[in-house]
């Protein structure tokens, strides 16, 4: 298993000057997972934090509805008896929703998230966790504070500009818990398992904010996990802002400095 | 089938001062491809040349090895004859490769290519052209000139910030095409699927750009379509690296300005 960086050599070019460097690149690595021993999903994925990555991904998706189903999670070990660290399996309890659904395969890259149709319909019938009740309140100045609390706790970012992050906050605007990928999809998974692994779901009163734009998939991962606020440096797309408004969530975009849009659920942003 | 942008009302928030105003989104919908009437894949896609995206989908992931082994593409009917917008098939050849593997379902979001194990092995085993001997001479100017036509020719990343797109280049920095969409996968897709529809295929002697990061999938899709140079305004992967190497691809990261990092194939590089 390779670390979450490499240095690699590369020709840096610079107004006609050349020199050789070698820079920091993140790492990006296929992990498969498994679902008592069946191949459910291919990720490309950051290594570290791999037990989250799965332990999200399967809620996330609906595979299991709670962290119980999850009976144990291990590397698997090849024909020689090494560790492999790109193959994780899940031994899920009978009582696993998607246990019976594990003929179906994923393939995913850098941004993957959507099981079955992938229809808004599906995704709201399947969501344990209801955040209408959730009437948390964040002010503007919080909601500003947060970008340069996640850039700040990043490690990784600042030496390959190549990471998302997806951090998890409290309404005062605490970071609960950070966690980087290649992939935003990901870095949503690993934050949400660690939640799960820990007992935390559902993610009551809690802001999640994204590196990068705010697609239909993490406001569903969201959702999945109960988090009634996700904010995003950049743009969402329509069908983001449409599934944010049907299940009512607090979607916020662009959030640069003190300068916001809030696209839906705006009686959690106190003003 | 929506529009590629859409309005939408927001709150908009700055320095304590709130409007109400209407924006520009980048929509985004599910795209279901079907081989031969069995569906294939759902990929989260900004509607718009759909048939490109499809061609190229079926390109780069190997489902057929040229386009002349795609017969016909066309929207699928329901039940009362309404055209689908987001469902879309194609009638392959039978000598296409991968009509067997139709069984195999890909579920991807806003960044997806890979299919079968997601192994470099496997890709380059897979890959029909080899770009080792396309001597392809690009100067630093002219590469840094490309994010700037990019830019200028996006019709509509600003006015919603939120859509990702791939510029095909000549070696002389002209545009050949341009395809935007929230997934940075789809845009590439577009694209070699334009010039596949055209009979452009293989793209020797060019230069896609991205205008985000340069993952492994992406390196993965150039060589795809036998394009022997991949520019990237941000930050490459460790496995994005090692496939442009081992393939005889040129990568070239954080594009800015007359500053840039040449990962692999420097020789394409003129100075």
């Amino acid at each position: 298993m390779a670390g979450v960086t490499a240095k690699r050599r590369l020709l840096h070019i610079s107004d006609g000057r050349q020199e050789v460097r070698f820079d920091d690149l993140a790492a990006e690595e296929p992990l498969e997972i498994r679902v008592d021993g069946s191949a459910l999903a291919v990720t490309m994925r950051t290594p570290g934090n791999d037990f989250e990555l799965v332990a999200g991904f399967l809620l996330t998706e609906g595979v299991v509805d709670r962290a119980e189903q999850i009976r144990t999670l291990r590397y698997c070990v090849d024909a020689d008896e090494t560790q492999e660290f790109n193959v994780l399996n899940a031994d899920l309890s009978p009582d696993a929703p998607g246990r019976a659904a594990g003929e179906r395969t994923f393939m995913t890259t850098s941004s993957c998230g959507l099981c079955g149709k992938a229809s808004i319909e599906t995704v709201r019938a399947r969501a344990t966790f209801d955040v209408n009740g959730d009437d948390i309140s964040v002010t503007p100045s919080v909601l500003a504070s947060l970008p340069d609390r996640l850039r700040a706790a990043q490690r990784v970012f600042d030496s390959t500009g190549g990471l998302h992050a997806a951090g998890l906050f409290t309404a005062d605007g605490d970071l609960v818990c950070l966690r980087e990928d290649v992939g935003r999809h990901n870095a949503f998974d690993k934050v949400i398992g660690w939640a799960a692994l820990e007992g935390r779901l559902p993610l009551r009163g809690h802001v999640i904010l994204a590196s990068g734009r705010a697609s239909f998939e993490l406001v569903q991962k969201a959702l999945m996990a109960g988090i009634p606020m996700l904010a995003s440096v950049s743009a969402p797309s329509t069908l983001a802002v449409q599934l944010a408004e049907e299940s009512g969530m607090t979607l916020v975009g662009f959030l640069r400095g003190l300068t916001m849009n809030v696209y839906t659920g705006e009686h959690r942003v106190s003003t």
